[in-house]
């Protein structure tokens, strides 16, 4: 038997038990004829004893021997400890050990196993085996189960039925980049891994099930940005005869039982701004509300002053930073080099200082007085102390630039704390995006969302303006997920395949078996998906998702650890019917 | 609102209630002033009742022109039935209708959606979401849901974590073919999908993870058998610091809790037989013990009596079929005409009747005397009245042969009710195979099965005779699942490489990762595996595992409804770096 308890279970109650114990070698600290080894397992520490005299000598010799990371099992006494520490759960006892038997020996870890690490990035993926023994990681897969417990027992509770989609499915272009797996049954042919569940679900509720959900692998093969992954997960959910506020309740439902079991958390509330309102006080369809700075658009005070910068442009758009008047021109000079960096990409920003005694402060001093700098101040409704920042350009441009430097004051100002959580609902979703580079119409969320009925007389004379019923749930700046009520009607399916540019053969051919579904009797339906490495990034209070995914792969889509993609054999390739090009 | 209750859950106590449904039209019945719908959704069926004077000539109108699976919303009073029926769970009442809205029209199905429908297979799985509809699929999906739900709760209270590992891995030669997916970030590499997520859970053992699960799809590029599926789910699970029996009680534990949970079955007791045992005894690794008919040996008896179809073979093996003395000419025909199939590929079976008045009328009379028949029939244990069928041939061909035969006889008898379960551990497996092609040993569970310990000392000697520490679940003749305890010592892992003709180059290459892992200190460790797919059909009490998948695919691997695999574009090729061979 290899242990009797686990290393983090023993405590006083358990005196004068004998116990075997097994698990890895945190630590020994030998003081001659004294040793202590502190044991580790997934469930804690558990402190070792042994002593010259009182242990056997075979137990002491062994325990001389002992390295970090040793996997070893241990038989003794649990006694009470003479300095208890409230440091381990264990705290209050020790093992007065008689036998150490080394299970395997370690070689020095390529880092240290501890909370914090010495260990780099590259080398803890790389030893990822390792970097799972430290307890900041396991307690991320740890909260992910748990995360993943609680959905299925809400949804359980609410009839939803978990369906499982297949994995081998076929490659559509529209959209983002399939991975896709040549058959070797059918050759110069090729299944596509999904990018979501989407015509499945949506089969499903054809199919009559109704509520159906799915904790689910999808798969984008996407030039990776930070913190997104090749294969990452999906809480995948749709519902028949709902109303988008039915969904929209139901999630709501969801992430407030996912805060409250998993953190303790009660969110509050669930407020809705609609996209365009979101574009314009925030300029980002995932607004961070855990603070204000919303937008001020100053056009009618701050154009036709004679400042040209100002005066071309489509929108002069400010935001108020309080209690920041005090600002040095150091501080000042690093915002300006922040909206210069390329990613944010304005050439420079305006600042008014708003300073206690009533008078103003800026950077453009030559084209406005203090009675025009008021103006723009009282627009803000900035106070005296305050520091209005202001940026000039294109609309979404200037949007785009502003939403990055209020999150960047946000954070500056310590404003965006991980621990309060502020759920917003951004609803009304544009329905179509024009794509510049081909010149026609890209669905917003995907082609299978419905417009709002009061824009269909729209969609002829102004198609760019039609809204969807399509929602997002966002927090603190991070889009959590989202869904839309979808189109149910075949005609309707048709002319929005037309807006998109397909021909009628290709929508036939890529998804005309989800219309001949629809001819056969399709209920209303709609659904969400939620992002669920990210879901429990958010709850673990982090930004990164990838150490909550037990083995990410790097920002090349490698897993270093396993070394893959790999080459394969040539037999495998002539199976398949395929070979490299040259 | 589409909905104020379901289908299936209007009662009594809801008389005089004002309701809102939404469904598919099941039937309707015109009885000129008086129509009747069925309307169906997931949770049941209720009654719709409408009549001239009472409901709106709308209402009327709109019922007149109802088709099948029409998708509709009605309004109305539910009302106590005349004439109650017990079929349906609503069956106490009807509603009275005000409204009806068609949501959607749908055109005559190619099938009935009904209990027992006219649709063939190809028609079904052409049509699957109206498959779906019947209720017969759909409760193997929600028995499927159940079961999944019943495994996690199981687990999870057994401190087990479920834990998601990669589906982009990487391609192993050993066991069978791997789908493979080029990646396009790097170029000329592929990922594979994994065939089991084996080395990632051992992984995570020596990551500490201590007792992993997963519910998780995997991969096969198999030759498809009928009931393969290229992709199928396993109940994944892996633990630390275990013995093979610590394994076996707790995936026992798990199996009579699905029995329990999902059937309201108790499994009584889980028998252990050694693998020799199996072959011996039923000539099979996964005996169905629903009945007897145990093979019996009969050498001895029957050898060098002058009858050479005997005396030159290795084994001559009998069963007794209890009760069937009375077997007429034409019903033994049957039985050769059985086990001269290709499929069986017997030459013919030798029959003995032990006839109620103590005689014996046999097929090699002419052979064998009435002393010596009845030792045949003492050796067997036969009484007056049963039937000795009596193979022979190279051991193990006869006893695949006789394993066919027996199961074969347990049917005809109606010995094999589906409704009745027996579990069984076939335990102590051997290592190796000799694989006869390639002429060298095969693993026969996975190269990272430990052997027994008592049987190293053969490794070397005779490889062949080394017994695993390996196990599997049978019930009715079915494999449940499998698993091992795992070598955790790099040098006999090596040792294990080596004798399965891994260069030390290509283990290094292939499982490098996994050898490392063992240098940093990695635990004894044991798992199992359980086919998901396989368990949800046998509690569903059924033979295939198809229609507990919600889109299968077909015997040709290919997915009908959406036509996968299919051609895809040159660019997408182009971006691969792959082209297809001429």
């Amino acid at each position: 038997m290899y242990r009797s308890h686990n290393c983090g279970e023993l405590r006083l109650e358990n005196v004068h038990e004998q116990i075997t114990l097994s698990g890895w070698v945190q630590k020994v600290r030998n003081k001659g004829g004294m040793i202590w080894v502190d044991l580790r397992d997934r469930y804690g520490i558990t402190q070792l004893a042994l002593e010259d005299e009182v242990s056997s000598r075979e137990a002491m010799e062994t325990a001389k021997k002992l390295g970090r990371e040793y996997v070893i099992t241990a038989t003794g006494e649990v006694i009470e400890r003479l300095s208890k520490t409230n440091k381990i759960e264990t705290g209050a006892i020790e093992i007065k050990i008689d036998t150490i038997t080394v299970l395997n020996e370690a070689l020095t870890p390529p880092f240290t196993i501890e909370d914090e690490t010495d260990g780099g990035e590259e080398l803890r993926m790389k030893y990822r085996y390792l970097d799972i023994r430290r307890s900041p990681v396991r307690r991320n897969l740890e909260l992910r189960n748990k995360v993943s417990i609680e959905t299925r027992k809400y949804l359980d509770q609410q009839d939803f039925l978990e369906v499982e989609t297949p994995y081998l499915i076929k490659s559509t272009p529209e959209g983002a980049r399939d991975f896709v797996v040549p058959s070797r049954m059918n050759q110069g042919e090729f299944y596509a891994l999904p990018q979501s569940p989407q015509t499945f679900k949506q089969l499903l509720m054809v199919g009559g099930i109704d509520k159906y959900y799915q904790i689910v692998k999808c798969f984008r093969d996407e030039d990776l940005r930070a913190d997104r992954q090749p294969e990452f997960t999906q809480i995948d959910c749709e519902m028949s005869f709902v109303s988008q506020e039915d969904v929209m309740q139901t999630f709501e439902g969801l992430a407030t039982h996912l805060f409250k079991s998993v953190l303790g958390v009660e969110l509050s509330a669930f407020p809705r701004m609609t996209y365009a309102e979101a574009m314009r006080l925030y300029g980002s369809d995932k607004p961070d509300i855990r603070f204000g700075m919303e937008f001020v658009e100053l056009n009618n005070v701050a154009q036709n002053k004679g400042f040209k910068v100002f005066d071309d442009v489509e929108l002069v758009l400010g935001i108020n930073v309080e209690d920041a008047a005090t600002y040095t021109r150091k501080s000042l000079d690093k915002i300006t080099d922040f909206v210069r960096r390329p990613q944010v990409g304005a050439n420079g920003v305006v600042y008014v200082k708003c300073n206690e005694d009533g008078t103003f402060k800026s950077s453009v001093d030559k084209f406005f007085d203090q009675e025009g700098l008021k103006a723009w101040a009282d627009k803000a409704n900035a106070k005296p102390g305050d520091l209005l920042l202001v940026l000039a350009g294109d609309t979404n441009k200037v949007r785009s630039q502003m939403n990055e430097l209020r999150l960047h004051m946000g954070n500056e100002l310590g404003l965006r704390n991980p621990k309060v959580f502020k759920p917003l609902w951004v609803v009304d979703f544009p329905l179509l995006e024009w794509d510049e580079e081909s010149e026609r119409f890209h669905a917003m969320h995907h082609p299978f969302t419905s417009p709002k009925e009061e824009d269909f007389q729209l969609m002829d004379s102004a198609p760019g303006e039609v809204r969807a019923n399509a929602y997002d749930l966002c927090m603190n700046g991070v889009e959590l997920g989202g869904g839309s009520i979808r189109i149910f009607d075949k005609q309707l399916q048709k002319r929005m395949f037309d807006l998109l540019g397909f021909t009628e053969n290709e929508a036939k051919e890529q998804f005309g078996f989800l219309m001949n579904a629809f001819e056969f009797g399709a209920p209303p339906h709609g659904g969400l998906a939620f992002g669920f490495d990210r879901f429990c990034a958010m709850l673990g209070g982090q930004d990164s998702i990838r150490d909550f995914i037990a083995f990410p792969k790097n920002n090349s889509g490698r897993d270093v650890m396993i070394n893959s993609p790999a080459p394969i054999d040539n037999d495998q390739l002539n199976e398949l019917n395929i070979k490299l090009k040259a």
